[in-house]
């Protein structure tokens, strides 16, 4: 009869958890079945003496007992059935059940998960879940790369070359030869140049360039920056704000890295706020000549990439004086260095020195002392001096022809996203890959499990995996929108690049950050490049405009974009307009739409579409109707925006998924391989019903969803995540990320 | 007449805003004043065509019309109102009204705001907002500081010497040597010793070892955790596991950094899941040796701090092997290096290479080839091999003992959050001291605003300031409840030291990402030492245990906790018991406290601490029968476990935010400085409220808020991020975190 309770004691002396007050509970258990002959008794409890544990051998033995019952029947689901079956099933025994059934809860340990330390256990659902290549990855591949695959396919050829084998040391100044070299072994494949106009000996291609721009990002990002710098804000600004003479005399140079240069606009104290920068280039009619000159250290040209090291030209945005008034800013070529790389007289050159990444870009900081460049040097696209030495300009206001100016430079809002994008995929790329071969834990006895079958790792990567096509088909969206432009559309443009610039760089960041967590120590190794994606990525979020910046223009174009909407109605009736309008539809077309929770309905992309609208529109209105109030209360419009600033952000983001949705959507209606579009239909689901659950405070707060809904949304987001995770691995290979621009030695060794 | 005109006019050619067809909206407006003279209406559309803008001065001089009626009429609010100022208000111009409200509509521009262009406006709210020395920081600091103020003073004397001058360069050899050079300055401050019993050389103070970690951590992270690996790991391991032979032999020459050492536990495959690892020491009575072996290169000792360079032994982890049987991980000091520095014979150490941060420690692989060691080698505190060579241990279960041997070192997850928070604090301290006095934009026509009095920027850094005051008091009494343990205590302070560990470092991880991101550029150079903090801390949430599997521990915990506490109760009956429970006390005391928004309530401790508790309770019962329910359907118990583990996330995480919340309440019930405890208590409500924010869809799903209630919370949020503003500097001087530590030059530049 004591084989019996064998379970009960080698759970007595190996379960970790157990305290010493509850041995004393399981001693008065077995003190206190009365029914067992007091020999047996005397003699477990002598198997629970604190102070006299048993040989390993008998707990083994104990151990062995149990395990052979449990192989043996199925059915047994307690502590007690599994003694009862020890027993021979004596119904003796039965005496000892109540107590039993005490003593499982007062152990504090789930009795199935008990019994699991006995169990050599089956395959587990978890252990089970595995990689499947479902469907075919080059068809999907071909599907991400659209019409950009040859342009793709030839970046890759060039970055997979020996010579673009991943630069390793620390020695700053070797690297950023490196990139320099990188750089010129592109334009010397003729991609410099590749957006600049053919009579100058370019490619005419400015699709190819954002394509080049965003495959060129799947290796090294300070080449992408340094390259970006050279070709897309040198070369462009040259391009975009200067006329016939500058192209002539600079572009082939430019594209061939000839001559390196600059984008000198940010300013130490102006950064965000570029409008107030205050560089001054002073107008001389006698030597027709300008003056460029820093009036204070505040007011040197900083972070300016090429400068440190490289650049021998620069486009310097300077306020333009002429007979002492100031014109605004505008926009002029200036020599930085002399042939031999020591700077011009009057220009002081200082290194922005160690950065948290980015390493091989030169970034460096300008000092003008009235350095003296001739007429000719003023990029006149917008405004000149004339031949009396009078101020001309198609726009008057210094304002809007400073934001035109501005407007054409908005291509780099698209090639930074794009740039991102392509190095989370990186991420995602390494850590899934990985977690889909490296095992811990498992059950009790069984092997290790692929760390991408536990759930927390699959909830913290496949929402990003789905992030990732649906970025990739927004910003293609966003691009061909820019290509495209009709001038009418340029503000509307203007504001979703800068959305989305925002948007997805923010996405990078923490998408990134989990694919350092995911893959843990291994993640912290810079062999396995997690490091330079992340600390490369990290200033993505403000450069190129701060993300929070330009999330407030956002909402700002949105406000006013809904106004024109409904031009007639005053302020007031609008908003009543909208907000009601949003919420009858809804409420007439679905009476119970607040609380069903059917997944025919969770799924339907019509669901997910209305409920992104309407947040859009109700935020939207009601952030008009806000700052409408607090104006009306006398509060300054500047304070107003101020108190508005946190919905504003949300007025941007709800506006930006609404269109992500809707290209994925889009982009999903054209795809005909049946494989490529059932996993795009579930990572798009999946996209859609994560914000949701995100967002599922202000849905329930709003009234629009109710608790049951909310429920079964995050239950259906498990259940994508569990589903996907068998895709995830060639849903990464379809990124066409060539292994040696993953560069993660985890990916190469053996596992 | 036409001077009514000109503010329009201004509006037309110099909003950035106006698309052509809006202009062409304005000319349709003035063709349409069909009640001007001809000559005037034709005067005013030459004014408005888009091929012949106006010159600058006729702009300037519009612009200064509409700014003369502004400056002298306070109570104009809308374009026409302007203009009819400037009609010189002539009952006439009224016919223009209905036509400019429409136009004002249709421009898509707030009144106010296009008004505002015209203003040089008095100080704004937002402007006028700035830093407040409100309170007395010495007496703040002294309660931070508590009875750790004198060991904290020593710390900052020393960190503050010239030699202790941050580390600039590169180069990561000389980097390992300077960090190396500063722990031997610290032992020779008999620093390093302070944890090791007085007899053996030390300074018995456990807790003044806790107080240096943290203050070491304002200097250089790879200092701490290189001084951590000796003193803590490798001295504690030594200590703690050994016995007096160890402790005569080792702890005075580890103490005195004469014997630099490691820790060598995590292996290469066997990672989180440490039970797994793979080495063996297998005894041989003849020789009375052991001889430890790394079986495959997957069960090398990886990440090992102080291995690669300078560690001369190491306490490595091992699977006991006695007679061919496995007795479960035990602990051996093994010999790596000899006196000149080569590893000794069958030791294999090879270098973890470049890391994302921390690259003042040499982190290395160690594999061992059969190597040879003396018998009293065993750290035998748990278990030994006894003179007739056979295995002995007052704790049978070999999963028991070695929990027993990781519980003693269970102080590493007190010092990594300790070290973490102060991390995040220098964090705060150099971005909210920059952003008191960085200035980006202003009111139209004023002086730019310092970006702490934006919105956006208070709601991004002040959560954080309320944080690391919260997190301070938690650690402080963690590290109480451990030095005071009593043994049947041991198990919840583990759990509460697992979880502090996770919550702190992720809560530090993402204050340092909004920290890098609130200084912009400035926060990417390595000059201002974010970079640092960053890179240092990221593996925080990786090592001494994996957040995420430390949390689902902390969860096991708890429902472990739970069930003991309603032990009489069968499972169904207890999850009933404390859910309805719950229910019912919110119910009875507050029957409409769902809905109640008053500020009295919403700012009162009673209401935050029970929906702090509410939450725990509901989701611990939630969790438990969930898992009951997946059990009882037949799921294997690792599955069910796998399930839930989203949900265990937030058992764990609103157990620590309510114990968080408690301590920060107690420690201020202590606080007899009226000016202190006034900030404390804002920053208190600012910490409770934001957490309520931050999981309203939880309150709101769960019905214990309405929507009125999670509204009115958002509010107060707002108003206190905009209140505690005024007393950032102080409350972040208040750290008393010396300025050389800080190091960041934005912080010493003139501004």
């Amino acid at each position: 009869m004591t084989k019996a309770f064998y379970p009960l004691l080698y759970l007595a002396w190996s379960d970790d958890l157990l305290t010493q007050k509850e041995f004393e509970s399981i001693r008065g258990f077995l003190a206190a079945q009365s029914w067992l002959p007091e020999a047996d008794r005397s003699e477990l409890l002598s198997k629970v003496d604190f102070s006299n544990p048993p040989a390993r051998e008998e707990l083994a033995r104990w151990k062995t007992a149990a395990h052979e019952v449990l192989a043996r029947e199925e059915n047994v689901r307690s502590l007690f059935s599994l003694s009862y079956e020890l027993s021979g099933k004596d119904t003796a025994f039965m005496k000892a059940r109540n107590g039993f059934v005490q003593l499982e809860n007062e152990l504090g340990i789930l009795g199935e998960e008990m019994l699991d330390s006995f169990r050599s256990p089956e395959n587990t659902l978890t252990s089970r879940h595995d990689t499947v290549y479902g469907f075919d990855v080059g068809r999907m591949q071909a599907i991400l790369d659209g019409d950009e695959a040859a342009i793709a396919e030839k970046v890759k050829q060039i970055l997979t070359r020996a010579d673009f084998a991943y630069f390793t040391s620390t020695d700053v100044t070797a690297y950023r030869e490196k990139v320099y070299d990188w750089c010129k072994t592109l334009a010397d494949e003729n991609l410099g140049n590749m957006a600049f106009p053919k009579e100058f000996g370019g490619g005419g291609d400015m699709k190819g360039y954002f394509a080049l721009m965003e495959n060129l990002s799947y290796h090294d990002l300070s080449l992408v920056i340094k390259f970006g710098v050279q070709f897309g804000l040198w070369g462009m600004s040259v391009f975009f704000l200067g006329t016939e003479k500058h192209h002539r005399n600079y572009l082939e140079k430019i594209g061939s890295l000839a001559l390196p240069g600059c984008f000198a606009m940010t300013e130490t104290h102006h950064g965000s706020n570029v409008k107030g920068l205050r560089t001054t280039a002073t107008y001389d009619h006698a030597s027709q000549t300008f003056t460029i000159n820093t009036p204070t250290q505040n007011d040197q040209k900083e972070y300016i990439g090429n400068a440190a090291r490289h650049g021998q030209m620069a486009t310097v945005f300077a306020k333009l004086i002429l007979d002492g008034k100031d014109y605004g800013i505008n926009a002029f070529i200036v020599p930085i260095r002399n042939a031999d790389g020591s700077p011009i007289a009057g220009v002081t050159i200082s290194d922005c020195g160690l950065k948290m990444g980015l390493n091989g870009v030169d970034n460096g900081k300008i000092h003008f002392d009235n350095v003296v460049i001739p007429k000719e040097n003023m990029l006149d696209k917008f405004a000149s001096v004339n031949e009396t030495g009078e101020f001309e300009s198609p726009i008057p206001s210094d304002n809007r022809r400073f934001f035109t100016m501005l407007g054409t430079l908005v291509g780099g809002r698209i090639g930074i996203p794009r740039s991102a994008l392509a190095a989370m995929k990186s991420g995602l790329a390494i850590a899934i890959r990985y977690s889909d071969r490296r095992r811990q834990f498992g059950p009790e006895g069984g092997s290790e499990v692929p760390i991408l079958n536990y759930r927390m790792h699959q909830r913290r990567l496949m929402p990003y995996l789905a992030k990732s096509y649906a970025l990739h088909f927004a910003l293609r969206y966003l691009t061909d929108r820019f290509l495209n432009r009709r001038e009418e559309e340029m503000q509307e443009i203007e504001a979703l690049a800068a959305g989305m610039k925002s948007y997805t760089t923010w996405t990078v960041r923490d998408g990134l950050q989990e694919c350092r967590e995911a893959i843990g120590g291994k993640g912290y190794l810079s062999e396995n490049r997690i490091d330079a994606l992340k600390n490369d990525t990290e200033i993505y979020t403000t450069f190129e405009g701060d993300n929070t910046v330009l999330m407030q223009l956002v909402a700002k174009s949105r406000l006013s974009e809904f106004r024109k909407e409904f031009g007639k109605l005053d302020m007031a009736g609008m908003i009543t307009y909208v907000y009601e309008n949003a919420k009858t539809v809804v409420a007439e077309k679905n009476p119970i739409a607040t609380r069903k929770t059917d997944e025919a309905h969770l799924l339907d992309y019509e669901f997910h579409h209305q409920a992104f609208a309407y947040r859009e529109k109700t935020i939207l209105a009601s952030a008009a109707r806000r700052l409408k109030k607090l104006i009306d209360s006398g509060m300054d419009p500047y304070d107003a925006f101020n108190v508005a600033q946190h919905q504003m952000m949300d007025v941007a983001g709800a506006y930006l998924e609404r269109v992500i949705l809707e290209r994925f959507q889009s982009a999903i209606s054209e795809v005909s391989d049946d494989g490529s579009k059932y996993r795009l239909v579930a990572l798009r689901n999946l996209f859609a019903l994560h914000q949701i659950e995100t967002h599922k405070g202000w849905y329930l707060e709003d009234g629009y969803m109710e608790s049951p809904k909310t429920k079964a949304v995050r239950k259906l987001v498990n259940q994508l995540c569990w589903d996907i995770r068998k895709d995830a691995v060639p849903l990464v290979e379809a990124y066409g990320i060539p292994d040696s621009c993953l560069g993660a030695e985890i990916l190469t060794k053996p596992i």
